[in-house]
């Protein structure tokens, strides 16, 4: 089949094998992914993954045991836990220490013809919801995952740092809260998507030491993807206020962690989200997906759209495999 | 006056001006008083504090403009709000912007024969409290934050880095609760004090990467005031634990931020605490600080004090000022 598989180097494919779906699994055919952060940093390493990655899709049930699901159109989680260990057993597999993560972790993704997955792992999407719209459900349930961590109340003055893909949707989801909201980042058009949508945006100036205002906020999340950004949220963070951090970078970060001690701030790190919670979003129109893609390519054009998706300005890059 | 002065180097001197009492604020005279690590880190330059350092202390109220507080024995909180701001008149001064704190930050402290400190900051200390206990109010109420931040079920696995002074009061602390708590240090007749009272202990070698079981705990406490300490909180801590922060350290520290977001861990900074909580804890024997006081010194030897107190292995070292 066609895919698009790392090894040392990203490299189109046409001869990759169909995965074999195991025990409880589906084969799914995609039809539409998304190209990701960690798509980007996989290439550079991360997790020192190799094979298929890919973890943002929507596709067609091309085979299951139940029969029933085949033919549907569906998107997955991307956690595929052992179901034996105390997480697994406690109904949260992304925390399973044996875990395989679609496309991340031992188990090859959807930036291919077809991905096996755990039946269990998929979500049947309404036909209200776009291809489009449906490869944003894994990443939009990251950002919703804040709201499961943290009671975000009215009165509260939250701050989110950065205006990439991730910082997007997390300003559009926290939205849906009344908090006193604030996106900041450093590209006007980006923050113009936001905007349009009556979202407060500042721009904060690419000069070192330039951030919003300093001890104004309750809760800061941390999108900016870079190692600055733990130690921007601190200085804007208010005495016992919260801390979400959503950024992952390959090194150590070093910061001021006497400030967290003596402003008894409260640091939370967020990573996977629910699926039924943006799913919901967008079926409601809660939330705007389309402006925040830059561009498709065929999957036979894979190696160019993870250039084109890493250059500085771009947002969401969409792989079709038709 | 005789009083302990630090500017650039401690000094022991007896023409030190007897501090003047503001508007509300009583003058007490001294008797006993602790060293602690902040007071050790002030000599190397912490806070760029100069002056009377000394925050945990007893002593009798000399002068005091209600005067039904005069001759009584008290301890004090140390930190002194501005009144005013937001986090005063939400009656959280440990947080207010404005500030000082009792021989640590822009106001003298207690090692001298007299302080002078808000009237409200005052606990009368009942006649069942020694002066020797007395004096650790201060640090066993920093011991109690913990449990006014988190709720600690029985079922939960609780580990303390370090056993020092804070290591040694927060394990007794946390022994209140009836969760499954370890205490691990790297020193035996420290970890012995804890295992006489039936409160488990575990050595952890000197050695790098030595550490209590990974992943093991559903609450680390780092006490181990080194900037080793939040790593091996990391190491140790499950999946959506929580790692209480004690320790403050002058430099910046590097770590490993991304397993905070890939574990969804959360990281709560914890210091001053609730003195009604100390006091009632003391009164009920409910923890043993005897046995922490390694040695006790007159303030003329205070210097001599300080140095004995920064060696490896002494815990408490209190100061005599009759």
């Amino acid at each position: 089949m066609k895919a698009l598989v790392f090894r040392k180097s990203l490299e189109f494919r046409t001869d990759y094998p169909v995965p074999e779906p195991g025990r409880d699994e589906a084969l799914v055919r995609v039809k539409l992914a998304g190209i990701c952060n960690t798509d980007l940093e996989i290439t550079k390493g991360y997790m020192k993954f190799e094979g298929v990655p890919g973890h943002e899709f929507v596709g067609r049930v091309e085979r299951s045991e139940g029969k029933d699901l085949e033919g549907k159109r569906v998107t997955g989680e991307i956690n595929i836990g052992c179901g034996e260990c105390p997480f697994c057993r406690n109904n949260l597999p992304t925390h399973c220490p044996n875990r395989s993560v679609l496309g991340i972790a031992r188990r090859d993704g959807a930036f291919a013809e077809y991905v096996a997955i755990p039946v269990k792992n998929l979500h049947i999407i309404p036909d209200s919801v776009s291809d489009e719209e449906a490869v944003f459900i894994e990443p939009l349930a990251a950002a919703f995952e804040i709201l499961e961590q943290v009671k975000i109340k009215n009165s509260d003055r939250v701050c989110v740092l950065g205006d990439g893909k991730l910082g997007l949707l997390v300003g559009q989801v926290l939205s849906l809260t009344d908090c006193d909201l604030v996106v900041a980042g450093r590209h006007v058009e980006k923050l113009s998507i936001l905007e349009k949508m009556g979202i407060k945006t500042e721009i904060v100036p690419a000069k070192a030491g330039a951030r919003p205002s300093r001890g104004a906020f309750d809760i800061a999340v941390d999108c900016t993807g870079s190692s600055y950004g733990i130690q921007t949220a601190l200085e804007i963070t208010k005495p016992r206020g919260t801390i979400i951090l959503k950024t992952t970078v390959a090194q150590n970060v070093a910061f001021d962690l006497n400030s967290v001690v003596i402003n008894e701030i409260t640091i939370i790190g967020s990573r996977c989200g629910p699926f039924h919670r943006a799913l919901e979003a967008i079926e409601k129109k809660s939330v705007e997906l389309r402006p925040m893609i830059s561009r498709s390519f065929n999957i036979e054009d894979g190696v160019e759209a993870f250039e084109y998706a890493s250059q500085k300005g771009v947002l969401k890059v969409l792989l079709k495999i038709d």
